[in-house]
């Protein structure tokens, strides 16, 4: 799986606080930065609001593995694509990348449906499903 | 896998920083969480200096299952194991419980011996893999 | 101001994702610190509740002077008192400190009661005011 | 002041993370945007480097005015100069302000170089003082 499997993307910039005492990007900024993409995707895709209240879903599970460290001052590109549609839950696959082009990062997070009222899963709504297999063409 | 498989476990207290904005601890802490876990059972063992620079693995992998959200206030339990000793790498296994017992999450890490100097992985050392195997019955 | 003009303390177990690529304890995360104590604090007074719409004050000002850094692996003591109370504002002062006692910094901050609903400035509830006052007998 | 007084200003992207469970950005965070604009400053200049261990200055104080909250979504610039340069400290001035142009937040800090083998303040570098003296018209 390369870049050309995505459609859509984001770029962090590395902020100085992101980085340990070893000097590299902290691993568990790593989970940052894809939360960021995955924000920044359903904005794109007009699915987000910034009312934390609308936000539907909770993580499930999230990996990644570690390709190569992040440096201060690199200019991050994260992309991210839905990869999984189930009947409530959703997986995005993410790949980073630096300045350079070489491959930082591949992750994966999987996302339920969730209503926080009741405090249970619920389908994905449909109108959310149908807008999010519009943009992604391989679902 | 229950707790009674851990020797060890690391208390942490919740900061209000840790909370993001629907009210829960922020998926990336976890992983801050299972970070300081891992660093308090090397400095048990007698295996971490407060020195960074003679932490000699990287981390290769990381994954966590969000079983039930952390409120503000709570104090989480974090055991951790080394659950497997590779030829150079090694893995982590996580179990997170809250105040009240309840499973939060469970987890795994991966992590490489690693000569930054080189900048290639080198075998574990061989004080090192005593120190834990003996330690981890279970190895 | 030593130690004795504070009744209340909270201790920071201190991760090593608050250290930066310095080595010490990012000056950022200081404040993270403080803004801890003043939430312990006001849990201790029963002042706070685990309910973020409950938090009716906003912090108008923040300083910090940075004494001694911090090392990895120190448990560092907050102390702090609301040292001053007026119609509607409040402020805290902080003193911290390390595990061999040394001074590691002093800090101020101001807050002011505040209507989220109206976004205008409250009078401090005279409750509150009651509390803080039987409990600060400085003020 | 406002910011006419700044030849330098940076720009920060909000992340989901910066936001606590009021739903803003945590006060703690202004100055990882200050440390940031900061960062970039003296890149600017030609006076930072990417190695941590050639940052030369300790930071003594630092202190914010928050004037207004920031929100999910928002794209922060943060205006820094060197406000005063002394004999081994200098101050940073900042500003802050939304994506519509409200004011955010002011802010200063002082630093003082350092010399971390010897473990005391040394006078600025003559190079470092003639380089930001030719970039601030106002020192």
């Amino acid at each position: 799986m390369t870049e050309e499997a995505f459609r859509f993307s984001s770029t962090v910039k590395v902020r100085w606080r992101d980085v340990d005492a070893l000097g590299h990007v902290n691993n568990a900024v790593y989970f940052t930065y894809l939360e960021q993409a995955r924000v920044d995707y359903l904005r794109e895709l007009g699915l987000a609001t910034d009312d934390p209240q609308k936000v539907s879903f909770i993580l499930a599970q999230a990996s990644c593995q570690f390709k190569s460290p992040i440096k201060l001052g690199e200019r991050v590109t994260v992309y991210a694509r839905v990869s999984e549609l189930g009947n409530s839950s959703f997986s995005f696959d993410y790949r980073m990348t630096g300045g350079d082009g070489r491959l930082i990062a591949v992750a994966r997070s999987v996302q339920v449906c969730y209503d926080y009222a009741r405090q249970k899963p619920v389908p994905i709504p449909e109108a959310w499903r149908q807008i999010v297999t519009a943009y992604e063409p391989g679902l």
